[in-house]
């Protein structure tokens, strides 16, 4: 299991926080993800490494934007 | 028809203007329902005078509230 937390802009509301949780839960080999509204990082564990482009695709169709680490 | 502006609190981003178009356009007698989320406005046309409860309470069920006029 990998534990990964990224930074996404752009969230306001618990809304944002379901859409965001959706759109990146979806993706092969995820297993949990955890927002936190307060500080946008979100906490992604998975089988394996991700490829950090198919986070940002994610977040990015989820309509908020990942921010470099 | 009647059209009446309400003032509506804590609604941050389009999700939250979904929500309270969804609940507010349910109430029956409801044609069309306007939101403006920078000002909190949400504008609603209606075949007569609604209650105002009954808008308070839509508003409520998506999640924000109304501001007293």
């Amino acid at each position: 299991m990998v534990t990964t937390t990224y930074q996404v802009q752009g969230m306001t509301c618990g809304h944002c926080v379901s859409a965001v949780s959706a759109e990146v839960g979806a993706i092969p080999g995820v297993n949990d993800v955890q927002v936190d509204l307060a500080s946008g990082q979100v906490t992604v564990t998975s089988e394996d490494a991700l490829d950090t482009a198919s986070v940002r695709a994610a977040v990015d169709e989820a309509g908020y934007d990942l921010v470099d680490a």
